[in-house]
Parts: C-alpha cells; structure tokens; sequence
C-alpha cells in the first residue's frame, strides 16, 4: 500500500511487531518451517520429544492411550532436514542469561552429535535467543565446539557469540529466517 | 577362522541366523544404525514416535508424568540423516502380503513428504520387507511414486518391486546394509 508519508505504514508494523512479541523460540521457529515448506524452500522439522512409555491400554474406542509415560533425553539435536541436497541440522535454545550462553543447555551426547554431524560435512548450528537482550543468534557448530574445546568456561561468551556468530533479524512471516544466513555462508 | 572343511563354519552360519530369526524390521534397522553410527559410518536415526499429552503431571522426585497422551500420526517418514554429506530419508514397513506392499501402509503426507525430499534432491526410499517370503526390498522413493502415479491399484505389486527394487541380504551386525546399495547406486 501507498501511504502519502510512511507514518501509517510504520504504525501498521509496529502493531504487528508488538502483537507477535513474547512468542517463543519454538513457535518461532515452527512458524519458519512451516513457510519454508509451504514455499517449497527447504523440508526441516523439529523432531517428535522422545517419551518412554510405562502403560498403555485401549480405550472404548479401540485407540491406543498411554496412561504413564515420562520424557526422556534426546540423543540427537531438534531440528533437521534438507535444504537445496544439503543436510542441515541445529538446536535452539532461549536462555534469559545476559552473559553468555550455559554450556549445560546442551547436552553431552547433543554435542557428540554435533561433532558427528560435522564429520559428514552436514551443515550444522545452533539457534540462541537471548530473551532479555531480545536478540536471536545463529551460531556455527564448529564455533560453538571450537569455544568449548578451548576455553574452559560454564558458558559462551556473548561477545564471543556476537563476534563469530550471526544476529538474526525477526521478520513477519519467516520469523527466524536462518535460511537467509547459510545462503550468504560459503558452505553452499 | 580355518576349518579343514566347510562344514562346521556353515553350522555356526546357520546357528546365528536362527537365532536372530524373528526379530522385526525396527529392530533389524535399530541395530544396522547403530552399527553406522558407532563406526562413523552414517548418522541416521529414528525419530521419536510423535505423541499428544492430554494430562500430565508431576512426581514426588519433581519428574513430569504423563498421565494421558494417544499416538498421533507422523508427518514424515520415521528415518533420516546424514551420509558422505547426503541427506537421507526413508520409511521402513512390514507386511505378510505375499502378491505385494499394500500402499495405504504409507500415510497420504508422507507420500507428499517423500515428494517434498526428491523435489530438494536428497536419497529417499522405502524398506519393505515381507515377512512371509523372508525378503527385504530397498525400493527408491521415484519407482514408488512412478509406480502410485500410473498405476492404480491398492499394492505396488511383488514383481514390480523385485524389478525395480534392490534386494537387502541380511548380515550379521549390519543387519539391513541399506547404504552398501545405496554405495551402488548412481547417485553419489
């Protein structure tokens, strides 16, 4: 739409940003994936939250109903899936820390995966949301896992993060579009 | 080992397949990738069973339970990762039929999400294994979809799938060595 001056474009946006505000990473991300997909762009999912059930019967209907069942630890990352022939796999995270990203948010056998997924040449990352500075990040496995391996810290440095890692812009349809980074990246 | 003869080693040959007769195609597939993954061969996994929670709790030890939950039908197929830098996809079934693989064994989406990978150029196909002529087939997700589209009938028939398809021979720790045909093929 043509608007005279940009003010009432620029108040229309606002109103979207702040109605879209407080959703989370995963919404976030789901709402991503799913444009990816609808758009025939890339086909990336976040894997089912594995859950060990205990009891199960069948109910008057004839379906199955889990009666106890708790979660268990995921072996691998969240996300994966293929974007133009290429393997792409990552985790997200939110953390409300300011510093830097806790180590402990991922995994022992999360990172073993990583580092098996490199050695494939898979294209590999993780997603931080720093909810409290309101900025999401894309950073490279291979940064993440040369930090951990070097400097013996319960945490990754935001500065470290902003330095070696990608700020992604939120947009309104393509919420975390962390396509547009790998495109600009020299892996493809 | 040597023995003076044949003999004795086809004995033990035959010991551990009876042994091992009767595990499902799951379990078969379980162990291959865990064999791939332990070697740094392949790094494919199962996803999770996708489960809705209707009721959950929480524990005297501060666990959450799940206290009513019902199994929901998957969007993808159950396997994918990564191999040589290639993405990989594919669903593995079983069936008593003899004449064929009865097709309404794989969901409407996931026929589309195997659309979906070949559109983006990953390796997609099914395993089907039948159980009553103790055969298992590597079929490629485009002579599946070759077949469905042109032909109509309820079943890919046994004959086209022992045309097109790949016969898996069953190993010893590899049990399902899909990715030994998938080496032969000409796409990578």
């Amino acid at each position: 739409m043509n608007y005279p001056n940009g003010i009432k474009k620029k108040t229309i946006e606002k109103n979207v940003i702040y109605k879209n505000r407080g959703m989370n990473l995963e919404s976030d991300l789901n709402l991503t994936n799913s444009y990816y997909i609808e758009n025939n762009i890339a086909f990336i999912y976040k894997k089912p939250t594995p859950i060990k059930v205990v009891k199960a019967s069948y109910n008057e209907s004839g379906n199955r109903v889990i009666k106890e069942a708790y979660y268990s630890e995921p072996s691998t990352t969240d996300y994966n899936g293929i974007y133009k022939g290429h393997y792409i796999d990552f985790e997200a995270k939110e953390t409300k820390n300011i510093k830097g990203f806790p180590i402990s948010n991922i995994h022992p056998h999360q990172i073993k995966h990583l580092r098996n997924i490199l050695s494939q040449n898979g294209i590999c990352f993780l997603i931080i949301r720093f909810t409290n500075l309101e900025e999401t990040y894309l950073l490279k496995a291979i940064d993440f896992l040369n930090y951990i391996d070097n400097i013996k810290k319960s945490y990754v440095s935001i500065e470290y993060i902003k330095e070696k890692g990608y700020l992604i812009k939120e947009k309104l349809l393509k919420r975390i579009d962390y396509l547009e980074i790998i495109d600009n990246m020299e892996v493809l």
